[in-house]
């Protein structure tokens, strides 16, 4: 996509008044009990509105149906039109970040544990591809949106009757381009792939979220402190405490998005007859809720990004926490399986008597390092060099490079898939 | 897509054994706990089968993820594979269901009730769009799925050591193409939108054929008798049955689905670290699950659809069952809504009448139908015509052959939809 | 429970005011944000609500969960109350309306087929007696929520310095008792089993109500109708539906509470630490808007219950539209597999010939009844009495008398239940 | 319930065998799909089993859905039965480890952070209380699951005619008996809280597993290092790891059940007609699923729990990562908040300081401790003993005592729960 299009479809202006004077919600809420949806008392109401000789052209030929799918996706055009501005912020304070740290050499964690180095810049570049690829989906669905217009039994029989066959099969274009919706292939009251894959898209904007949300209240973890969100999370009684309140909100969010998403894909399997007895109406409040969580966990998310700090004092601090056993895998690539072995058994014979020592010492426990790694591989007459973390990033540094657009080209990708 | 152009990547053959000789699952299974994964056990079990100088290659630079992520890609692929083999049957089948009923005329059914008419065939052809649209996103997820490799802590760094940055780098793709899986654009050990992205598309199919199942277990009520199932669902107990078993396993499989993939969103959004602690084993026999779902529901739905039936007299008969007042909203269209409950009153009397005497008659019930209403409206001096089913079901046909095909152009598309 | 003994803890007022004057909701969600929770701006209020000497014993010694778990439970406690008054009304009505039909036989359905004869008045038995179950379970639940009070660790240990530690061990008692909550066995800010039983209660309810509406939908259906909700449903432009809608909401409602219920366990597997990092926000929405669902569904389910009416005609009619093969496993059970097989395939030809006949007659088709299968019997010198499906309901009637309370004791149970 | 009696029904015995001879589950599978059930198959190869006078006796009067029920019950009866085996040792193990640790005070931490002090032994018997919760409420809905037994419509009308209705009556007893399950109230084909009750008590154990294993796989990560597992992760490339390998199972098992209980609740809430169309089938691979999860959670809890080890060094190191600033509420509480700020202020500047020096210094950093605070608050002419943590664990004893069950009564419920 070009950035500089507008991305936008003509006709959905967020800045618009979305409660017209003289209805009032909460009296169409009552109202629309009885008859199991709000399209009832609102035609009412629209035609209480209009001059007399307008009144027969309300909703004439429209089913319920079509006015509130078509105001569903409006809605949902407007709130992720919001949500990808905000996600586009995420992203460029990602990039900056990833790129700033590109070479902050730091602990990679598998199952909670210190694994191999790794750069914090590739970290965060890895959660700005997901959140990209999650975005371009969005996007792809949001352009997807179709307006609804077939009447009750979806084969625009009424507009035919009013239109004739031509003038009603021009309608559907028109009624979309005045919402600015895309023009449905064919009516979808009971193929409801519209609603799922929008609602699969907010998911996977949440999911990427959620996982920044992760992988930030982590690495904030009072031992940890490898990054501390800007602002917010302050304690009035516990002072000491920098809460990752953003980080927090982000996977709250991501924990409830899925059972919504499901709901939604149940309502698409139970769709039957032209206008299904109940999964329909379950679809309403649950994408509703579903976008609500999207826009707030966006603008959260920008916040976060925006804000984020990385302590590099911290990060190292705790890359020497197991004194250069996480170079274990490449000492037993180099060095083989059994000198490797030998190595760490020094290393932890060292550590231990320089803990041990400290504690019982005067006080000040020493804190060893990667430099007691390099001393047990120079003791053996090996190269202390092994002992670097920096030597042992990959293509850590490419990776970054390639997320954020510094790179000529795809660092894993040199030629195009071939597809069949 | 090119129907004729081969879908399966090279590298994948479905017919190609799954289970090695030599290697006992259940073995596997059992020492896989320890460790929390199989691929320990494995690695153990593949050193023992290779001769002793090749040893120390098995396995050699890659983690226990690289293994597990790619092996769940090649089962995915070639499982899709199999799955989008049966919804081209489906398609098949119902094209040509569609066509044959193109104008059967029944009874569309909103929240239960009769609305207006419509067509047997647009019901059908909108089933198939349905379903259309869910394979193509299959077949673009089944496209997309990536091979692993990178390594503990997603930075090639083991294969930098052993091959070089340039060869490191070129690896993944040579991997990819040695398993027919897509080439990764960056390791995606905690950037799961490949499990989440195959997960959705997998329910939107199973939402689909669960939407197709609906409708027939509906329609092959007792009461209604509009389709059938060709085979199956006999009781020797009660031979009056005909139980659509295809259905009923179709939505057995629908309802289940979307728990399943709720499930690889939360695993996506949780994923932290380099790889988290218990959202990455919670994929495994998710993903395997929907696969064997969306498996088994392709091939149900392949039979279900290849073997339906529509009984057209059962159709004309329900669609008889308010004695023409299903013509309502036409009526009320053409003719003002005062006329037109003037009409509908004159109906109720008749059709009451004509219940009553035949109950209390001689045993034998008059069925009235749609020529109530013709009579009503000539004795009004209006239009019988208006009275004729067929006469009011919009563009239902032309939608039929726009989804069959036979259209030469979208019947509500006459134009593209231009995107921003 | 004794009905009439008072079933509100005391202190819970569901008339009470719940928005106290001066308190604007929208001002603290708004800065409820940066903490990422309301307690920290409503604390500065309150604050600024008493008089100065007052102020220093505002909140102190408490944590912003102690307040926010105590005032979820507040409102749950209130909003299951309200929800369980309109269940009894549910179970009353039930109870009235089988009691009213326990003798009228129809057909019992299974896989959609109609199976063997049954009444009406064991479907709605089975519904109250599934309802009086799952409001048995809420109950239990709502008398168990617990109030909450035990600072940011859970030790009390600023109570303790507030006011020693026997002061502190009585405070949750009397915090629970002016809140009209059970007394917690020990701080649960992590042990979140008072969200889930009550989750899990409330989806329970959801599940009974949505199981009645889904019987009265498919029984409402136009070819069927056998049931008919009292209100509500009509719409204007087809004045022949009788829309089902109530039904349609507590299907609706039903669809959407399982996810719901599953994002409380999710939050309480999640709940690490003292307090966790998102699982504990995830419950706030999620439980607040299961507690409305139930209470719109118990409305409405109450509406629907009360205005049911069960159209004895339509139940006769289609008990008949196998035209006698419903018995078909009592004449196999009675007369043995081959002599009931010839039986039915008399009937078969019977019922076609009269079909048929009737269809080709003076357009008023006769419409065959058990009456067929009479004929077929004693023309085989065979009981024609075996033909009366009142002759083949079992137990139905007692089960409805046992269900409905009319009857001595449990039918299927004369002895309790041995428990080890 | 008295721990001493048996809690195994008569009948159930997990060691006897599960597949009869010369059944092949492989054939009843493939022929299963046809009817959509196994039990058509199933009972076909009885037949040709027993002796040809027996061959009528086979199933007479019950339908698939009494056998298939039953049969469900009976498996989740057995495995629930293990499932209790295996959390009463998980219940032993963490007493003794609450016990063991009653007093050793660590850092209770709040959204990631260190808010106050509190022992390892209050956090343990936290996760006691809720996996007791968990299991007891297990064992409930385990001594409810009944035997279904009424034929095809509910009404053992079938049995009525083979028994007389005294003889059908006391049928579903004897067959509870038989199979030592508990005797229905009323057949429940359609009113399924038999199987979301076990449903949502499986997830709660499940729950209160992944709580367990969420604490554990946080207190194990390398920087914290407060618990470790007693076997397994380890890792040949990466010796320094310590993989909670348990703690990861356990929280995959949660991650997944409450997806699985979602679908329990509606396949109950679509459980229309006297069987569903497609509900009912969902059920069974989906309550078999929860079943093995809980099997596998609990049997992974108890090795977790008997060998989990708590590293008494790291938490007192951890407990002093904010220098005595973790004391920070109760200071406040004590000395005013004003004082609090300024004592604070002057522990930041030492801290800040000692660190600094430390890090300039000979390679052996200094560690500030709660001694910080102590001199700071001594240099201030204020109370030293301010400082000591293990002065502000408020009733953690006394709680660690009552879950134990070593205190006389439950510390916080002085006097019984007066309910309504």
């Amino acid at each position: 996509m070009d950035p500089g299009a507008p991305t936008r479809p003509a006709g959905i202006d967020p800045g618009a008044p979305t409660r017209p004077a003289g209805f009032d919600p909460a009296v169409l809420a009552r109202e629309a009990v009885a008859g199991g949806n709000p399209v009832i008392p609102l035609v009412g109401a629209l035609k209480a509105a209009v001059p007399e000789d307008g009144r027969r052209w309300v909703h004439r030929g429209a089913t319920s149906q079509d006015v509130l799918d078509s105001a569903l996706m409006v809605v949902a055009a407007r709130a992720a039109g919001l949500v990808l501005d905000d996600l586009r912020a995420v992203e460029g304070a990602l990039a900056r970040l990833a790129a700033a740290h590109r070479d902050t050499v730091g602990a990679a964690r598998t199952l909670t544990q210190h694994a191999v180095p790794m750069t914090m810049g590739l970290r965060i570049a890895n959660r700005l591809r997901g959140l990209r690829r999650a975005a371009a989906r969005l996007e792809d669905a949001r352009f997807a949106l179709p307006a609804q217009l077939a009447g009750a039994g979806g084969t625009l029989a009424s507009f035919v009757e009013l239109a004739g066959p031509e003038g009603a099969a021009e309608l559907p274009a028109a009624f979309a381009a005045e919402l600015g919706l895309a023009v449905p292939d064919a009516p979808w009251h009971t193929t409801r792939w519209p609603v799922t894959e929008l609602g699969d898209a907010l998911t996977g904007v949440l999911d990427a979220l959620g996982a920044i949300g992760t992988d930030v209240a982590t690495l904030s973890r009072t031992e940890i402190g490898e990054l501390a969100e800007g602002a917010g999370g302050g304690s009035s009684a516990m002072p000491q405490k920098r809460n990752p309140a953003g980080s927090v909100l982000l996977r709250s969010a991501a924990l409830r998005a899925p059972g919504l998403a499901s709901t939604l894909h149940l309502a698409a399997a139970l769709a039957g007859d032209e206008r299904p007895d109940g999964a329909w109406h379950a679809e309403w409040p649950t994408l509703r809720e579903l976008l609500r969580l999207a826009l707030g966990a966006a603008a959260n998310g920008r916040r976060l990004a925006e804000g984020l700090r990385v302590d590099d004092a911290a990060v190292a601090r705790n890359l020497d926490a197991t004194h250069g056993a996480i170079l274990a895998e490449r000492l037993s690539l180099v060095l083989g399986a059994d000198t490797a072995r030998e190595v760490l058994d020094d290393l932890t014979r060292r550590s231990r008597g320089a803990g041990g020592a400290s504690r019982d010492g005067a006080g000040a426990p020493t804190r060893p390092t990667e430099r007691d790694l390099a001393a047990v591989l120079e003791a053996r007459g090996l190269d202390p060099a092994l002992a670097d973390p920096a030597g042992y990033t990959g293509l850590a540094g490419a990776l970054v490079d390639d997320a954020v657009g510094t790179a000529a080209s795809g660092i894993l990708e040199p030629e195009p898939l071939e597809e069949p």
